[in-house]
């Protein structure tokens, strides 16, 4: 299975490794990190490079597609390379999948016209103005189309994906191997469980982040 | 604060990525990815590279040092450089920390001597014969030594860092941020946990893995 992960210039890491890390696993797997002028792409802290392949025009279509998501997410949708190229390599996909605001730019490219996807929870409506249907859950499977909610829900997301692929064995040896038995020290992970203070802190730092990148 | 993580050689990617994706947003910090000779550093499926800087006897005391673990933790183990340095950067860090095998790395440095750690399940009795004493839960801490169990655990091990850094309101908005609110399609992350024939898959392919890799 070829499988492209997209990355643009402040993605965040953990929406596509966390998946990377799963989807590498299955068998004959080539998971291709990719861009749109190839080289090195940083992430949304600058503080990680990872190398890609590209210019993206070049890669042919994968049988998947992964994008992350990141405070980059609105140039990258604004970018009509990548959203000609979503486009084009979509049709042939076997699955087209997005984490956290990787969807935003699904659906900049006009992948989720009408359709039921999720994002990040405080990236709700920007989707909705784009077209698609939020839904919030963590993992949204809509046909070939699987979005995830935010950042480390791609894990989740993998699992079912290597489940869909390979079965449930298999999938849960993959688990066993990365050792997901997530125990977190706080159960904060979503708006409905976080405290409320909590909740009105990251709201603020998140919709000033978005204010500074101009974006919905 | 300063924090280096170490990479070498088939590191496993989400070993490092998910603590990174937490601890880069304590306030002030920088994180480095720092390997041996610098450039370049592919992880152990061989489809990520990731850039980091080097050569490492001229990276200075971190406040964090952070080792990942992956297949190649005993090639990183065997060398000198990497025992070198973290026996000299060590009595400097406030903690200093591994996820999965990077235990593995930290022992062979003779940093665990005796010391409650943590490492991949799988791999518990090569911990024990470098000296350190296993113990068998996700996130150990003695002392200024905090060890995380395999791959995805370093989630949890760094949400924790962050508490003890910032207090629990801090750690919780992060645990928001990034929607970690974990829902895996099983309960299969563990040995007590999986069924006892996805047990037996994966310490196979694993013990298999190990002898290739000339490994305890």
């Amino acid at each position: 299975m070829e499988i492209a992960i997209l990355l643009y210039d402040r993605f965040t890491a953990l929406d596509c490794i966390g998946p990377y890390e799963l989807l590498s696993r299955l068998p004959g797997a080539r998971v291709r990190f990719v861009s749109v002028d190839g080289g090195l792409v940083r992430a949304d802290t600058g503080m990680l490079a990872v190398q890609t392949e590209g210019p993206l025009d070049r890669i042919d279509a994968p049988d998947l597609v992964l994008v992350p998501g990141g405070p980059g997410d609105e140039a990258a949708a604004a970018d009509g390379r990548i959203r000609a190229w979503l486009r084009r390599v979509h049709p042939k996909t076997k699955w087209t999948t997005s984490v956290c605001t990787g969807s935003i730019v699904l659906a900049a490219a006009g992948l989720l016209d009408g359709i039921e996807a999720t994002t990040h929870w405080a990236r709700r409506e920007r989707l909705a103005e784009l077209g698609a249907t939020p839904v919030s859950k963590r993992v949204v499977r809509a046909g070939k189309i699987v979005t995830g909610a935010g950042v480390s829900a791609g894990i989740d997301m993998a699992l079912e994906l290597v489940r869909e692929e390979m079965g449930a064995d298999f999938a849960q040896g993959l688990q066993l191997a990365i050792e997901y038995d997530p125990d977190p020290p706080f159960d904060a992970g979503s708006p409905s469980k976080a405290p409320a203070h909590v909740l009105e802190m990251v709201r603020g730092v998140m919709n000033d982040l978005s204010r500074r990148e101009g974006a919905g």
